[in-house]
C-alpha cells in the first residue's frame, strides 16, 4: 500500500510539471494552468476510479493536492531552468505512465475485473490525464496520432499478467511490468519507431 | 434482461463501426480507431450509468469489449468494402440510437426517476457516445446542429410512456417506442426534414 | 436546507440564461440550446456530485428540470429583449457563481473534506459548467485565460473559512463568502482588473 502510494506521487509530479509546461504554452493564467496541472496528474486515475465506482483517491488524501499545488509553482517560478532539462522531463513522464499503468491494473484487479480491463484499466490511468488535458487545450488528443505512448502501456499491462501467470512475487510483477512500459517508450522514442500504419497494411483488400 | 443484452450489443455493433469509419477519416493511429470506437459505443451508457452511481456494464460482461474489438478490427480490415454500405451503416446507427433510447428509458424507470428524465437519459444514452466522440475528435458535436437526430429519441421517448400509459404489454411499449425513433430519423433523413428554424421562428417579437 | 435548494435554483436561472445566448451565438439548434443551458447549469454540480460518489439533484430533483427548460424557453423567445439586459445578465452570472461557491463548499464540508479540497469544489462547482460548455462550443475554456472569474471563488471560499475560524453564526458564514465573491467579480469586471502576469512576474529567474 505504501510503496504503491509513494509511485502514485511521483507520478503526480512528473505529470504536473508536463501540466504547467503544456498550458504555458497555451498563454494560459495561473489559474488556468493549476487546473491543467491538475487534470493531467489526477484526470486518468479519476475516471478510473469514477468508473469502478470506488473513492476518489486525492479528495481525502491531501499529499496529492500540496504535491500539485507545490509542484506547479515551483515549476513556474523555475521554468526557465526546466527547458534544460527536457530530456528529463521526457523520463519524468514516461516514469509517470509507467507507475500509473501498472497502479491502475493492480486497482482493476481489486475490483475483480477481468484481465483486459485491468489492462485497459492501467492504460486509461496512466494516458487520460493526458486525453483530458488536450481537450480543455482543444486539441486533438496527442496519443491517438503517437501510438507508441498508449502501446507501451498495453504491452506493460500483457507483461504484468504473463509474469503473473508464472506466481512470481508481487514485486516482480510489480517491478517487470514497469520497466516494460519504461523501456518500450524509451526505445520507440530514441529510436523514432512507429507501429505499422495501418491505413497502408491492409491495402490490398 | 438477456433481450435488453441482445439488443445493446446490436447497438454497440453499430457504434463501433461508424466510431471506425469516423476516426480513420480523422487519420488516428490504431490505438485512436479503438479508443473512438469504444467511447461512440459505450460512452452515452457509462455516461447515464455514472450519474444513476450505477455499476458501468462494460466493467464486468466482456461481451461489450470482445464485440468493439472484433468489430473495430473487421471494419479496419474491410473498410474499402463498407464503403459500399454506407446506406447499411446509416441503417446500424439509425437501429443503434433506437435501441439505446428504450434501454436508457428503462434504466431511468428501474432507478425510480421521473418520466422527463428517463426520456433525458434514453437521450443521453443513444446520442453522447456520439457526443464524446465528436469532442475527442475537436469538432462541436454534430447533434448540436441537426436536430432531427437527438429529437428522434425524445419523441420516441414520448412513445414510450404514451403507449405504458395504456396498460400495454412491455414487449409493445419497447417495439413501439423503438419503432417510433427509427422511423422519425429514417423519414427525416429520407426526405431531407429538419424542425423550424428558432433563429426565424420568434423573428416578430 | 430549503434555503439552499431556493438559491441553487437562482443560480440555475442565471447560468441557463447565460447558456442559451452562447449557444445562440453558436448557432445551434434547439437541442443544442437545451443541452448547452443544461449543462451549464448543472454541470459544475454534476461534477462535484459524481466525484463525491453522492447523489445527482437534478436526478430526482424535477425543479432543475422545470427550470432549466422552461428558463431556456423564455431566454429564446425573448433574446431580443434580453439583449438590452446584458448587464443584468452579467449580474445573473455573478450572482450564479458567488451562490455555488457556497453551495459546493458546504457539500464539501458536508463530505468532511479539507478545507483546501471544499474550496476547490466550491470553485469547481461555480466555474465548471461553464468549462464544459466551453469544451462542447469547441473552445479553450475563457476561465483558463481570464483568471479574475475562479480567483472570485478562490478568495470567497478563504473567507469562507476564515469567518467560520470566529464561529460566526452558519447564516453570516454563508452570506460573507457569498458577497466576496461577488463583490470582487463586480470590482474586477467595472474597473478591468485582473491579477498579475505571471509571464512576466518571474522573467528575473
Amino acid at each position: 500500500m505504501d510503496a504503491i502510494l509513494v509511485l502514485d506521487i511521483l507520478g503526480v509530479i512528473a505529470f504536473s510539471i508536463s501540466g504547467v509546461l503544456t498550458s504555458m504554452r497555451k498563454n494560459m493564467d495561473a489559474f488556468g494552468i493549476l487546473i491543467i496541472a491538475f487534470v493531467t496528474s489526477v484526470g486518468g486515475g479519476t475516471l478510473r476510479d469514477v468508473l469502478l465506482n470506488d473513492e476518489v483517491g486525492w479528495l481525502s488524501n491531501m499529499t496529492y493536492a500540496y504535491t500539485i499545488i507545490s509542484t506547479s509553482i515551483l515549476a513556474v517560478i523555475f521554468r526557465k531552468r526546466l527547458t534544460f532539462f527536457k530530456k528529463s522531463l521526457f523520463l519524468f513522464d514516461t516514469l509517470g505512465i509507467g507507475l500509473y499503468t501498472v497502479v491502475g491494473i493492480e486497482k482493476g484487479i481489486g475490483a475483480g475485473l477481468h484481465p483486459i480491463i485491468c489492462i485497459a484499466f492501467g492504460t486509461m490511468s496512466a494516458c487520460f490525464g493526458g486525453v483530458i488535458r488536450d481537450i480543455l487545450c482543444n486539441e486533438i488528443p496527442v496519443i491517438f496520432r503517437k501510438e507508441i505512448y498508449a502501446t507501451a502501456c498495453i504491452l506493460g499491462g500483457f507483461t504484468y499478467f504473463a509474469i503473473s501467470y508464472f506466481n512470481a512475487p508481487e514485486g516482480i510483477v510489480f517491478i517487470g511490468a514497469f520497466l516494460v512500459v519504461v523501456s518500450i517508450r524509451l526505445v520507440a522514442v530514441t529510436f523514432k519507431i512507429s507501429l505499422p500504419d495501418i491505413y497502408k497494411l491492409y491495402d490490398e483488400n
